[in-house]
């Protein structure tokens, strides 16, 4: 099966998604049939294995490139005598954290011109980008999560008892607009910052030293392939550089030491949540144990650089799922009962 | 401001979309400046106004229009040198109900190119598609709805103690795969239908003559523009034929004789449906009434011909609307921290 990576996106993450499918591509090379970059204007180019270094990127010189434009059941080549076709493309494995990547937008895109794609669908977008669905819908699966308030903008401040507390706007896929409120007296200024960039936000308390969980994993054929669970050693909170550290990684981690029980909840609870909304999808679930309780703090549906780390083998676990994405019903359009009223009038 | 109309769509209502969107070019006319189909296997066409008649679509005649690509900003037209940009389309109004047009591809699409459209955005799509977030989304917004299992593929037949019960996928738009079940022993034959559909199905208690409210609106510049509420005198269940006269509706109704009590809270219920969730859209929402407590039915993020019989000056509440629609924020990527690096590094 063959497998193209697209990466970039108009997105505060766009450069993350960068690191992210550089550090995969050292490890996949030429694994990968072709790396197609969307830059953060939404044009599309080609990208040479050799041209994946973020001073490419960066400097502006992905700009001589080959464009490609998006189309029916692919990517196409402009030449002299008409639109040429990109072959083979195969898989189009969603490496776009982020807007466009995970909020749906590409799904959707790719859904209207019927290219498949690791992913999470556009379902799926919708429920792990925005952090209340998220909480409601794992709810519904059976899964606690943390209890929260959630803030509109315009509203009153609320009234909060204890601090710490955490302030994240609804909707952000990354570390931006995101703080740690330690009194009341910083309230104010932490909503507005997270009002520059969504109308909602949802107010936690947070936890210092909370234990984390992480684990990935995909259905497979039916079968849940699940990775190692790790412990993250990190601050309190990622700041933004963090992050990017965070998203290019590749080297392998050790299992957390934890008990057959918590393993076994924590495997249990991201099937659960995984169910089969996310079919076609190799997502990561953050996990947090508190007072011996277990919480889902996040969905991440395009996990940094996968989560190839978590993984044993990593690239089967994407040859094969790409074997084994959700197929679309194609829907047959007749006009049977337009006819039969014409039909009927006599014309 | 100028307003385009596209209408079709791959999905078991592509002709429902053409219907209604034939009557409302009937009564919208030359005010209307595109009209642009969209076949089923997702070619776009430029229709002439006096091509809009069900005939031109059912007998394979509008293939030979002069067919349109969807690109950045808009829609093109190939021609001998290249690609010529199809002039202000303005804002596209989306009348295609059902899969691509209510279940967010489109707005997908539609987000990505650049293209400002009146009609639910992603995340409100997925909201009204998905019947059961509709009941979760509904519930957290204050407003009830019917008890109801939800049911999965392969799981064991529902231990149902009343009937008739109505048994629905939980992601499809029309009427195809809903029945209402009398007796346990037509229970499982309602299932296979609707899972030949889905693979989730949403089982509600069937409360025959319950009553039903009709409201459409629209947020507009932040104040809420209500239609009149409509008391549907209609059979038990439409079905497709009736859905599909229901959909070509043009002329005015008359508002239901309800008490100003009961009319407040439609209304109220309505605007926290709306929220800001559907910002950008003009909605329907349909409403039971039961032992005089109020049941939010269902969601029609694109309301049949758009519900355009249930204002008084329908034109005025498109128009208004389209110069209301939600900023999409921009995000420019600076590389910031990709330099940052590099400059760490001493390259």
């Amino acid at each position: 099966m063959r497998i193209s990576m697209i990466f970039g996106g108009m997105s505060y993450e766009h450069e993350i998604s960068v690191v992210s499918a550089i550090a995969l591509s050292q490890k996949l090379e030429t694994k990968i049939k072709y790396y197609i970059f969307l830059d953060s204007t939404h044009n599309f180019y080609l990208i040479e294995l050799n041209d994946m270094r973020s001073k490419y990127f960066s400097s502006g010189a992905y700009s001589k490139a080959q464009p490609l434009e998006i189309g029916k059941n692919g990517f196409y080549i402009k030449g002299m005598l008409g639109k040429k076709k990109l072959l083979d493309i195969g898989i189009l494995l969603n490496l776009i954290h982020g807007a466009d990547g995970e909020d749906g937008v590409l799904s959707g895109v790719f859904e209207f011109f019927r290219i498949p794609f690791i992913g999470p669908s556009l379902e799926a977008s919708v429920l792990s980008y925005n952090k209340h669905f998220t909480k409601l819908y794992a709810n519904r699966q059976g899964i606690s999560t943390l209890p929260f308030i959630l803030h509109k903008r315009g509203e009153s401040l609320p009234d909060i008892q204890e601090f710490p507390v955490i302030i994240k706007p609804v909707r952000l896929g990354s570390s931006i607009g995101i703080s740690v409120v330690e009194d009341v007296k910083n309230l104010e200024y932490a909503l507005d910052v997270a009002y520059e960039f969504d109308n909602e936000v949802i107010i936690e308390s947070f936890i210092r030293g909370i234990k984390e969980y992480n684990i990935a994993g995909a259905k497979i054929d039916n079968q849940f392939v699940l990775s190692v669970i790790e412990e993250p050693t990190k601050k309190d909170l990622l700041d933004f550089n963090d992050k990017y550290l965070d998203f290019s990684r590749t080297e392998k981690i050790v299992s957390a030491q934890i008990s057959q029980n918590l393993q076994h909840d924590i495997k249990s609870a991201f099937q659960k949540i995984y169910s089969s909304v996310f079919d076609g999808a190799l997502i990561r679930c953050d996990f947090f144990v508190c007072n011996d309780k277990l919480y889902l703090n996040e969905i991440n549906p395009v996990p940094g650089s996968m989560a190839n780390y978590l993984f044993e083998d990593f690239w089967s676990v994407i040859e094969r799922l790409s074997g084994s994405l959700p197929i679309r019903q194609s829907i047959a359009t007749n006009y049977h009962y337009i006819d039969k009223i014409h039909q009927a009038k006599g014309k």
